[in-house]
């Protein structure tokens, strides 16, 4: 479980581009960028204390509804990335927003949607320790930069 | 070269699901719908005269600018897809439509941005014949149904 | 189900080579080769009467416990590639052999080695039906052309 | 450029198992094991001073010629895993074997072998500072351990 203290910083993390993700043009396919964000995503659940790597039935497993990504520039093989992820709830709908970047460079924004699913996969409100989770992390790391509300405009 | 007979009718393309394409949810992995639409889009390219397989030098090979996935519901293993594709002029840039359809199910909707790049990696305006392929298009099947308006909303 | 009729000529797939199926070296990244070989195994599976698309459950999911693959000549995007399958059971194990050509060139020749397991993860004889139809395979089909017998040399 | 001091170690890389690795079986699907052993060999170049992800003109690739896969026992999401990485030259071959580990479990042997081309893609024999990075390697970490035994039998 993380502490207030940790979550007054921001979240990110870091990925290097593999061999296997760039395609003919010799850059990184913009599929990839969906799995940039899910590990970014997962590493941040993990960070949060809402998902047991060795508990998976426990788990944040939660359907994707929508994504988003804008291409800045292109990545290439061997970049150090890194990506920076908010997180907030809108209603029953959990909203992730995320920054690629590469030093100075801004590679990509985007953002990804979910919804918790009862066993008939209906949409259900998320469980009270996801919503206080996104709750704290909503306060402690407003959405106030200009790349998000860019991202929402 | 595809005739204006043929392109009187809005192009769709099929694509089965691979065990490949599932996770551990039992579903199709939300990355690959990006791979799906790319299928889609470069079937069409070719069907339009616009990419040759064998000459990839003078191909239809455009930066992606922008994407967008709406999930409507899961696609599983084995699952028979229909993807519709629409494509625009709009400016200097390209944009695609699809939907996906598994019998009267629709699966998702979505579109993709792409622009025409100069060795400089500058934006530049579609070289003639795209821009004809494009325009011939969008007279040929405009941009009236719902599910195209609801995702430009 | 197939009959005996059908069986008596050897499988073949075919597959499309995609643009996200490329790496920046400008050819189809070797891990994809393994994805193609599941297309036709599976394809395989289903005209023989072992899969149902629509009955996953009943389905012949199998272990994977071993893979090889040869790498003749690259394959490139858009590439028109045929998957030659031949199976064959062996003790407990089922066996399957592919050959990947284009037109004449061979571009790919490999093995996969499948098992069954009960529900504690142990091996386990494959059931009745899959037997019968891995036999009456290798009956009709038998393993005599010579880029098999290199492939198991 | 790595001293003789450091390669007196084996070469180990991690691998953190991610969501979108994993398939409707709830393991990681076979294919991506080829990406494991590529992620570990890149960065065994990289730390042997072949590979300078910066500058990719001179870099360490190199044409794939054959893979091997066995698999133990499967790997989960979530999982942490340790891919040792041994690396020899058979004449103009470079062989390189993987082992992955989930601490005390052997989850995957396995090996790829691979080969320099020039620039009408005929094999020639890897320059210089190749073939002496692997034959440095080769005298510090032989190949002497059973698995590499079993995996060569």
């Amino acid at each position: 479980m993380t502490s207030a203290a940790t979550m007054t910083s921001a979240f990110h993390y870091h990925h290097r581009v593999q061999f296997y993700e760039t395609d003919l043009m010799r850059i990184v396919h913009h599929s990839n960028y969906l799995k940039f964000y899910e590990e970014a995503r997962v590493a941040w659940a993990h960070e949060r204390g809402l998902l047991d790597y060795q508990k998976l039935e426990s788990a944040f497993s939660l359907a994707v509804i929508e994504t988003r990504v804008f291409h800045h520039k292109p990545a290439v093989f061997g970049d150090h990335l890194k990506i920076e992820v908010k997180a907030k709830l809108e209603g029953i709908r959990m909203i992730f927003a995320y920054r690629i970047l590469r030093d100075e460079d801004v590679i990509s924004t985007g953002k990804t949607v979910h919804a918790t699913l009862d066993l008939n996969l209906k949409l259900i409100r998320p469980p009270q320790n996801i919503r206080s989770v996104f709750n704290k992390e909503a306060e402690l790391n407003p959405w106030t930069e200009t790349w998000l509300l860019n991202l929402f405009a």
